[in-house]
């Protein structure tokens, strides 16, 4: 058992909180029962788990590691103080994890078609991981990170996900990779924007597409703007001029949810 | 011109980031431009504006500051370093004010009927924000904060609404004095819960009623649900249990939105 806060293994875990270091390993942390239990359910690649046995009270945690442990996968124990100097949660639940990234390339949409959600240049780490929370609630496939985004294995956007980091696909691209892949797939662009005549309400939503939502500060770019076929807006009543990103994408992915489920006679 | 940190209003101005301070003087703190404009400009009553003449640059926010006086309001001209000192902002714009709260008593929503949302011990003051800024967006009333919410005159709801706490009415009532005035007023009540079985589409929204919505970790509990005359859920497609609370909010009040307008004959 590792006691000591000042491990190197626990040093290494600390590290991972810094861009740098996650990109240079290409493996993150993730704190918690339920997204631990959500990226072993998954099937992803990780490099040990982290239990604190003084800290830990839930069965469903111990079937995990149990699981985990019989796949072959590295459990190493820590005290409840080591354990301490690592969470970045309240209330720790004595269960973390070092997880490999998983970044996919565009490919993945010509692979499997559907919903897709781009993001240009997004800055708030909380936003994006909500936005992956609602994207995997509405049956979004994924999402693809455009230009220069916030990191969505960073461990603010991993917590807000709340698990949905491990479920749908995550693609990064610069918009020179996604113009030239977009030429000459089938996806059509819809972008989202304050200015845009469309109200979103109004529009039909193809089966497969991928919605551009652009950053908190200077909305969608004027080269994403052009790659659309359609711009959509969501009506503003009182005195503010914008929604919060994260709310605005909700908002937009329950309308197409909406159209597919009622398409799939489900609605 | 008050240019050191410690000077008396600096350190109460500081103050004013903690609970305590705001509730025994009924003031909070308010920063940057757009903010303190919505604050103007919606009739508020001012304590002060701060100004820092070195930080700002701003036509809009001089013409504010020239209005102001002609209002008789306190103008206190400070240094950089002291703005910077009480600054809670990523590039300080060298504006902000220290303002009245205000507070309405439920007879508000007698008096004004509309669409209210009602929030039941909700935490995260990024939410509440955010919800306030969704709240003006769609056309609600106002927020009714029941039981132990987090303030919405603190730093962080303000700057999340991002204007909005100023357009909208602010309510607080226990469940007591909620549910003894609810008895006798014809204001409806919809609640929204995971478990609900009535799609949040498939319900007609009355004129005049208030959208219940619980809290982030528990939902609504059961006295607020029982007040309920029909509860709605969001459908969930993916592996997430639940949606975040500003963005759960949001759909909902999009589409009272869209119903309404519908009805108004302007969907």
């Amino acid at each position: 058992m590792i006691t000591s806060k000042t491990n190197p293994r626990i040093k290494f875990i600390k590290e991972l909180r810094k861009k740098k270091a996650r990109d240079e390993t290409g493996l993150f942390y993730v704190e918690g029962i339920r997204p631990v239990g959500a990226a072993f359910e998954a099937g992803w690649v990780f490099e040990e788990i982290l239990v604190a046995p003084g800290l830990l009270r839930s069965d469903f945690a111990l079937g995990i590691i149990d699981k985990a442990g019989k796949s072959k996968i590295t459990i190493t124990e820590i005290s409840n103080d080591a354990f301490l100097s690592i969470s970045e949660k309240e209330g720790p639940q004595g269960i973390s994890a070092v997880v490999h990234q998983k970044i996919s390339s565009l490919d993945i949409l010509t692979n499997n078609g559907g919903v897709w959600v781009g993001l240009e240049s997004i800055q708030d780490p909380g936003n994006l991981g909500t936005i992956m929370r609602t994207a995997d609630s509405s049956g979004v496939k994924g999402l693809i990170l455009l230009d220069n985004c916030t990191d969505p294995f960073g461990m603010e956007a991993v917590r807000a996900s709340m698990g949905a980091v491990f479920s749908i696909g995550i693609v990064l691209a610069t918009f020179e990779k996604f113009r030239s892949w977009q030429e000459k797939s089938s996806f059509q662009l819809i972008g989202s924007s304050d200015k845009a005549i469309s109200n979103y309400r109004k529009i039909d939503y193809p089966t497969n597409f991928i919605l551009l939502m652009g950053s908190e500060q200077k909305g969608l770019s004027e080269p994403f703007i052009n790659l659309c076929t359609n711009m959509v807006s969501i009506p503003m009543v009182g005195k503010s001029d914008s929604l919060n990103l994260a709310v605005a994408t909700g908002i937009i992915l329950y309308e197409i949810l909406n159209q597919h489920s009622f398409r799939n006679g489900k609605g």
